[in-house]
């Protein structure tokens, strides 16, 4: 059988030079290994005692809502800014060239609340980083991260070291 | 028990004046109608023969990707123009000021695939239907349309004539 990583499709160079994109299309549009890439997600999730799912649009609400679905847990979307329609909390982090502004409602989590954040890929981590900022603040505790994909050559971690964060699919590179 | 609808936050005057938005987030963030609106959406493809799920960014993919994987069916993710790395297919459509692009991969759907169409709400009508269209150009064929929500009043549904089209929730007004 074919194995999970095998369905990734690597695109060199994009979106700019130097940069390996990893493509999760390909896993998503055959039936085996999208259920294979959420499966694997859940096992990571087994034993752990949460409350909520969040997912980072858009990419994370892939992987997200069927682990909340499946584990019979609430899902939360965080969003980017100016896309939820009642009172948000915000948090600015930066990017490779300038910042970007990520939302969540401020009634999506209950004080003590605990919460497990799921996303296709880390990087740099620092979207990540910011929605454990956002979550604390609500009052909630980030129980748990899982990455379906991690490039470790990006240091992702370094900045989610507090967390117990967990990938599927580990690239040593960028 | 409470239904479903109940749980569907309507917020006037967002993002406009005259406009009740449907929030989607309140049925997510609780576990029961996070359960039901897909289980909802699921009932409306049973005994439909399909290959693929097809939700567009990004509250198709909330959506979309439980219902593929509950029913052992791949997921193919329509996104705004720029996201996708691989050779893509795109269709202009028009919004209420202006235009926009939508994009999917030109391998994502092989000629004679049965597909289904997932999204959180339907409105004008004018993203599905240029979806309906991708999905043709690629020789594709969609076999059913299903929405969570639908606001009959913006009359959509006179875009997709053509297809056999599926709502869970109806709102009469826009």
């Amino acid at each position: 059988m074919k194995k999970l990583e095998e369905y990734v499709r690597s695109i060199p160079d994009f979106p700019e030079e130097g940069i390996i994109f990893r493509d999760v299309t390909s896993v998503l549009q055959d039936k085996d290994s999208l259920k294979m890439a959420i499966d694997e997600i859940q096992k990571e999730l087994e034993g752990v005692d949460f409350d909520l799912v969040l997912g980072p649009e858009s990419r994370g609400f892939i992987f997200g809502v069927p682990v909340a679905y499946n584990m019979n847990k609430g899902f939360i979307p965080v969003r980017k800014k100016g896309k939820l329609p009642c009172e948000t909390v915000e948090m600015e982090y930066d990017l490779e060239y300038g910042t970007a502004v990520i939302e969540m409602h401020k009634d999506s989590i209950k004080p003590g609340q605990k919460v497990v954040i799921i996303d296709d890929l880390i990087a740099t981590g620092g979207t990540i980083e910011a929605i454990t900022k956002l979550v604390e603040s609500l009052g909630g505790e980030v129980v748990k991260i899982v990455f379906l994909m991690e490039l470790e050559g990006l240091k992702g971690r370094d900045k989610l070291q507090k967390y117990d964060v967990a990938s599927v699919i580990r690239y040593e590179g960028k």
